[in-house]
């Protein structure tokens, strides 16, 4: 999702340290310290605008959120979000993804969402995508023994390479949705690209899958 | 695919015993020996009225193809439909999948066919789909190392059955398509409940894995 960059940035961040972590890495294998409880991590990569993660955090107080965007511009604006409410169970990470095995210790995390990411439709792209050989690896190293993988997407390309190549890694599926907001009844939180697109018509997919 | 019953369907096969084999467990563990050449061995489950096999086995005569037809009239009109092409490297069977483990023996099938197999909706009759464990089952012990499934259909549900289901079982994801005649620049050779869809705009969802 293409947004606008703010001017600063950067700088702007700095008022927000209270819920953007100043170093991403710090944490690493001390999370449960750093949220002062033994609760669940639940990680999402690609926070976006932070509508998905903020609702998920006010919704499950029992459970702790770490949020991950590579913008600096889409931090702040999600930062910004978040600042009225600020639950003590959530928190942003602004890095790149590639880093994760940085910020997480082994076996640190409990579930990974992936809300509508990049697809990179382009063969020699591949190895960006979130549902890579190179990601799921570091994946299966921060995931608990019994860790999940919840993915959305509007992308029908991208979800069948994920289909793929979550299975040619031995992850489990638990579920499947090939048109996710026809089938539910459970209450889902959405995201903000997500509503543009239940709106469109469009159909979602979804899969959860399991280490 | 309901089809109107034929009258004395039974007794008119009898004419057609050139395609339709008179004993389905006969060939067990010689289908080698009964098509005279040591060429892969291709398997359609559910037939239908043969349009897929038939034009299968006329491309590719370098392959056997065994087509299982479980209703005596929708056999009854595949073999007519057959019987004036009458390619040598084809033959039908008229039994219940349930079956499969006394028509092939161990490793004897390369690749299984599962076309617009009945869906069975509802959880009771989970057994019945050509996907479930039961079936994965039999078609593991028949498939030879490298074999194939490949499965098309126009039905969600069992589709995201399929998926999670085959994954669960150990089946590799070779391909996948949610939109398969949009996707394909290559022949496919379809069936006559797919053209119905195509024409109707319905997308076509397909699946090939490996053993």
């Amino acid at each position: 999702m293409r947004l606008r960059k703010i001017k600063d940035a950067r700088e702007k961040l700095e008022e927000y340290r209270d819920i953007v972590l100043k170093d991403s890495f710090a944490q690493r294998g001390n999370w449960h310290k750093h949220f002062r409880n033994e609760n669940p991590i639940h990680f999402e990569i690609g926070t976006g605008k932070g509508k998905f993660i903020l609702e998920s955090a006010l919704k499950n107080p029992g459970i702790n959120y770490v949020g991950l965007e590579v913008s600096e511009s889409v931090t702040l604006r999600a930062a910004r979000k978040i600042r009225s409410e600020n639950p003590k169970n959530l928190c942003l990470l602004n890095a790149d993804a590639r880093t994760l095995g940085e910020i997480f210790g082994k076996g640190e995390v409990s579930k990974i969402y992936l809300n509508f990411s990049d697809p990179w439709p382009k063969n020699r792209h591949e190895k960006r995508r979130l549902t890579s050989e190179y990601f799921l690896k570091l994946y299966r190293e921060i995931l608990s023994d019994s860790g999940e993988i919840e993915l959305k997407t509007d992308n029908r390309g991208f979800f069948e390479y994920s289909l793929i190549s979550l299975n040619n890694h031995h992850f489990r599926f638990l579920e499947v949705s090939l048109d996710l907001h026809r089938d539910e009844e459970r209450q889902i939180i959405t995201t903000e690209y997500e509503e543009k697109f239940i709106n469109l018509g469009q159909n979602i997919y979804y899969l959860k899958v399991v280490k």
